[in-house]
C-alpha cells in the first residue's frame, strides 16, 4: 500500500484539480467523497480507479471497502484527507472514477426529468435523487446547468448517478425528439393557459420540465410544451424551492 | 443620515453578534440581510429597528424601501457590508428587527408541520417555506431543532416566517395536547404498521412530524402518533430528502 503524507506530493496535486470541471474533463475522471457514495459506487459495480483512505478509516471500515481495492488503495494521512476534501469533516474515503458521458437515447419511454438551466448544486442534485426515488427512467441537464460531477451535487444526489442516468444536453432537440415520439412534454409555468398539476391524470410516459430558480423555463421551451402546469399555492409564499416543487410533481405524476 | 466607514465600528460590532443564537438572545433582536426579506417584513408591518445600506442600494432603490426609515437608516461603505454579510455578494441592505416568540396556542386547529430535531438549516428553512405555500396554520420546531433565526434558515424560508407562526417548544406536550383535542398527529416512519400516505384522505386537522435527516423520528414521538406513514419509493434511492419529503406530504394531505 502506497503511502503519502504531504499536502504536496504530485499525485495529490492531481486529484485536487478533479475539483474543477476543466480538471474533471481533461482527465475524464472525477472524485467521490465518502463512505456512502464510495459504497453506492461498489454497489452498481461501478469501477474505482484509485482509493485513497486515512488509518482511521481503516480501522473502522466495518463494511470492507478497501479489501476488494487493496493494491489501488493510497494511505494518506489526516492533513492530506483534509486538503483533499471539500466536506469540513471529511470521512477519510476518497475514490477515483471515470467520466460517465452516457449516449442520448434516440427511441424515448417511461418517465423523464429535464433541468433547464437549474444553477443550484443543492437543488439539482436533490431533484436526481427524488428522480430516483420516484422511478423515473432518467434526468437530462441543459447544458447549462450546474456540473453534475461537482461535489456539492454529488452530495445531494447521494449516489444516484449509480442509478439512473443523467444526460447533458441541449434540451431543445430533446423535447422535439420525445415530442415526435409521442412523449407528452410538461413545462412548469403560471400563465393563462396553465392547468394545475392534479388535472393530470397518472400516465406511463412524460417528460417534466423544471426551470432556472430565479427565471424559471426559457420562453422557447415553454412555448414548445404540450401543457405548462403549475402547483397551486394556499398561503402567502410566492414560490417553492424548485427541488420541493419537482418532488411534489413527480410524485403525484409518477 | 448617520455613516458608517470602519468594520471595527462600535455599532457595527455589536450588529455581528447578531449572527450567533447566543447574541440574538442577549439582544432579542435578529438581522435581516438582502432586499427580499426587507421587503418582506415591511409587507407584514414588521416593526425595523435600524436600516443599514450603502450608496449602491440607496441609487437602486426601486422599491423605495429606506423612504419609510430614513431617521433610522445609516450609510455603510461596501466594506462594512461585505463585513456584516453571511452571504457572498451582498445586496447592501440589512435590517434589525425584533425577535418573535410568541405564545404557543393551548387550542390547537387546522393543519400543522412539527420538526423534531432537524439540523440542516436548508432542510428547515424550505420546510418552512413549503408550509406557508401548502397553506398551513404554522410550524412548531422541537427546543433541539436549529435555530429558526440563523441567516441559512432565513435564506431558504424566503421571508415565511412573517406568513405564519414558527414557534420552538418541545413536542412531546405539543402532541399530548393535539391528541387531546382530536387532531391526528402523523409520524414519518418505515415500520409494520406504518401505511402509505396516500391511504390517508385529505381532512381540515392534522399534525405531520418530520424527524432528523439520519435519524428518523425519536422512538417516543412515534410511539405516541395516531398513524406513521411513509412514501413509497420505485427506484434504487434509500431516502428522499427530509424537506422533499415534507412537500410531497404536505401537499398531498392538505
Amino acid at each position: 500500500m502506497q503511502f503519502i503524507s504531504s499536502v504536496k506530493n504530485e499525485q495529490i496535486k492531481q486529484l485536487k484539480k478533479l475539483h474543477t470541471k476543466k480538471g474533471r474533463r481533461q482527465h475524464q475522471r472525477y472524485l467521490l467523497e465518502g463512505e456512502h457514495l464510495v459504497q453506492e459506487a461498489l454497489a452498481a459495480k461501478v469501477e474505482l480507479s484509485q482509493l485513497y483512505v486515512t488509518q482511521d478509516f481503516i480501522n473502522h471500515d466495518v463494511h470492507h471497502l478497501i479489501k476488494q481495492y487493496h493494491d489501488q488503495t493510497t494511505l494518506i494521512t489526516p492533513e492530506v484527507a483534509q486538503s483533499l476534501a471539500e466536506t469540513i469533516t471529511p470521512q477519510g474515503i476518497f475514490a477515483v472514477t471515470n467520466l460517465v458521458k452516457p449516449a442520448l437515447p434516440t427511441s424515448w419511454s417511461g418517465q423523464w426529468l429535464l433541468l433547464d438551466q437549474v444553477q443550484d448544486p443543492g437543488n439539482v442534485g436533490t431533484m436526481v435523487r427524488t428522480a430516483d426515488a420516484a422511478g423515473l427512467k432518467g434526468v437530462v441537464l441543459s447544458s447549462d446547468s450546474v456540473d453534475v460531477y461537482q461535489s456539492k451535487v454529488q452530495r445531494a444526489m447521494q449516489g444516484s448517478q449509480f442509478h439512473l442516468p443523467v444526460f447533458t444536453a441541449d434540451l431543445l432537440p430533446v423535447v422535439t425528439q420525445m415530442q415526435q415520439q409521442k412523449i407528452p412534454v410538461w413545462g412548469t409555468l403560471v400563465d393563462r393557459q396553465a392547468i394545475s398539476y392534479q388535472q393530470i391524470a397518472p400516465q406511463a410516459n412524460w417528460a417534466l420540465i423544471m426551470g432556472n430558480e430565479a427565471h424559471g423555463l426559457n420562453s422557447t421551451l415553454t412555448a414548445m410544451t404540450d401543457q405548462n402546469i403549475y402547483i397551486p399555492l394556499s398561503g402567502q409564499a410566492e414560490s417553492l424551492n424548485v427541488a420541493v416543487a419537482a418532488g411534489v410533481l413527480m410524485f403525484s405524476l409518477r
